[in-house]
Order: structure tokens, then C-alpha cells, then sequence
């Protein structure tokens, strides 16, 4: 069993979600979202977001992590304000010594969905299918989720490869 | 006295510069450079940032902080990247509950030259002008210890202000 972090980033809102991977089974652990107060200073706000994450580390104790790689909008400044929440959310898995894998919104959705082309609406359909009994209430949870159940299955088939060369 | 922290922030390199404001004085303390190898992953490379960053306040214990505001490039990609440094960045005094204060690229020229239109070797040369004594081997250590300087400006005038408000 190992027990997979996937988190999808933002200054405003961080959906985190927590799974274990049990072989080839996927088990909703928890899911939820880190939110900071736009009226405070953009450091406090990212020190809201470095505590709430250490605290899911301590709780949980993931053994692996991973993130969406974000998509980069034309407007600098909400980039530049992204980058701090993602780099904020990249830093704590590696204080922990914990390895970070990235996934792009493809990957993910071929992942979890089987094309690339999937639907947001068809994302979180497949979720809650892969992860019966998880009671998601955000979207945000729910895309960290998705990260989740997309390096769960890399992982596996990645091992899957190992073995087969291996054995050849 | 005042213990002040510029910061000049970027993923590759973060120049600092440790200050002291005595009344109208200023007292160069200590600068240099963080620097992060290329090779790494990135969250490892945030991680030798942020560890170096919380040596800086447990070796010197600055009482204020002053970051460069970024410029924002066109290029989404080094945008993000410079997020990610400058996240880190302020997430660090926060996590010491320190005040960081943020100066464009003019208002630091300003405070340290007297023109906003000041060349990049006119703002090094009058911080080793400001700060006798101080010897300056890196740009971006030069460029942390201008906007420490501006921070110190900014905060005498501030406190002239309060002097006139409250005697008059």
C-alpha cells in the first residue's frame, strides 16, 4: 500500500486530495481544500497555505506526491500569483522528503477518463466512480483527486514496465 | 536601530543584503547570494532555497523585510518560475512573523540614486557609496542590499510623516 497527496495549487483556493493505492485498487482517504483570505498580505496568506499543508502531512502521511502542472495564462501577473501558491505547494512535499510528480491536464484526464478530451463534468464523474464512498463537495478536491488516481495508475505501470523488463 | 532584509529573488540566484538603520544611518551587516543547482528538480531546488532563507534569519534575525516587486516578462513559463522563488521568498518572513514590504524597480532606483531613470551601474555604485565598507562581489547581492536601502528610505519618511501628523 502506498499513500498518494496529489494537490492542485491556487493563491485563492488548494484542493488537496489523500488515497492509497492498494496494488491496482485506488481508497478515498480525504480530499478538501486549503483557502486564504484575499484581504490579507499575499505572505501571510502563503504561510496560511505552507501551515495547512504541513498539518496534511503530519495527518496523513503521504509517501508520494503530485501536482498539476499549471496551465499558463497570458495575463503575467495571475501567473506570477500562481507561481507563489505553487511554489509554496511544491516546496512542502520536499521538506518532508517526499518525491513530487507532475502531470499535465491531459495526462490527467486520460487517466482518469480515458481521452484527453474529457469534460470537467465527465472528470468528476470518474472520480467519485474510482473512489466509491468519497463525499466530494469541491471542485478543487476533486481535481487534486484526480492527480491523485493519475500518478496511482503511472506508478502501476511503471512498475508494470520494470517487471516486464525484468522478466525478459 | 533596525535589522532590515532585501531580497532579490529568482529561482537560479536570490540576492540578499542584511542592513542596519540607525536613525538616518545606514550600517552594511551582511550580503551574499543563494544559489541552486540547475540539475535538480525543482522542489528540491525551493526546499535549498527556503533552508537557506530560514539560515539567513536565524544567523542575523532581521526585524523587516523588503522584496523587489518582479518584472512580469512575457514568457509564461519564466514567469511562473520566478513565482515559484518569489513564493518562497515571502513565505519565509512570514513563517518569522516579520513584515515584508514590496518596492518596484523605480521607486528602489529613487530611493537609492534620486531618479527613477538610474542605469543599472549607477544603483551599484551608490550602494557601495551608501554602505562604506562593504565589499559587494555579485550583482544580485547588490541589487537585495538597493532594495534594503529603499526599505530604510521608506520607512524614516514614514515615520517623518507621523512625527509632522502628530505635531501639527
Amino acid at each position: 500500500m502506498t499513500r498518494l497527496l496529489g494537490l492542485d495549487p491556487g493563491l485563492r483556493f488548494t484542493g488537496w486530495g489523500v488515497i492509497d493505492a492498494i496494488g491496482n485498487r485506488l481508497r478515498h482517504v480525504a480530499d478538501g481544500v486549503i483557502a486564504t483570505d484575499g484581504e490579507l498580505p499575499v505572505p501571510d496568506r502563503l504561510r496560511v497555505l505552507h501551515d495547512a499543508l504541513v498539518g496534511l502531512f503530519s495527518t496523513y502521511a503521504p509517501e508520494e506526491a503530485a501536482v498539476e502542472e499549471t496551465y499558463v495564462n497570458r495575463n503575467g501577473s495571475s501567473t506570477l500569483k500562481l507561481g507563489y501558491a505553487r511554489g509554496v505547494a511544491l516546496l512542502a512535499p520536499a521538506l518532508h522528503d517526499i518525491p513530487v510528480s507532475e502531470y499535465g491536464a491531459m495526462a490527467v484526464k486520460r487517466a482518469v477518463v480515458g481521452t484527453g478530451a474529457a469534460t470537467k463534468e465527465q472528470v468528476e464523474m470518474m472520480v467519485r466512480r474510482l473512489l466509491p464512498g468519497a463525499v466530494i463537495r469541491r471542485a478543487d478536491a476533486s481535481d487534486a483527486l484526480a492527480v491523485a488516481i493519475c500518478h496511482a495508475h503511472h506508478r502501476t505501470s511503471a512498475l508494470k514496465v520494470a517487471t516486464g523488463t525484468r522478466m525478459a
